[in-house]
């Protein structure tokens, strides 16, 4: 499946879930990671955020894509995500 | 169609793009927004955005769904769209 996350977290543990989140998946902007993901890793990521972050203060959002054919990425402006993948 | 947006926008002109997704979708997260939009109106507010942001600085992602069929939305933590929507 696609997953399409996008996180808020406080600036102490931004680190911690921004490593989580680039071991399953690709960096596309500031906050926002996409990539094809397993189950089974899809669920270790959420497993391994939830030991991270703070419930009444950060937020994750997870949007599950079963298949990417009815779905296109447009892109306005930097591509930050670009930049990540050259350093 | 769907929308997902996601942006990373200049502080000074944060304001601004807050107002014009706030305009055409639903406040989601910090930098998050998503709804149902047509066509004319997303182009409306690409137009709209493209006026706002520095192509060099800025960076606001599109993500199209054709349809929610296939796809889901997950919040782990803080559901901050909420609060917005009282307010």
């Amino acid at each position: 499946m696609f997953v399409i996350l996008v996180y808020d977290v406080g600036e102490k543990r931004v680190t911690k879930a921004l490593k989580r989140c680039r071991k399953y998946l690709t960096w596309v902007q500031n906050s926002v990671f996409e990539g094809e993901i397993s189950e089974t890793n899809l669920a270790k990521l959420k497993m391994e955020l939830d030991r991270i972050i703070v419930d009444n203060e950060d937020s994750v959002i997870f949007y599950t894509l079963r298949t990417t054919r009815y779905s296109q990425r447009e892109i306005m402006g930097l591509r930050k995500g670009g930049q990540d993948l050259i350093i």
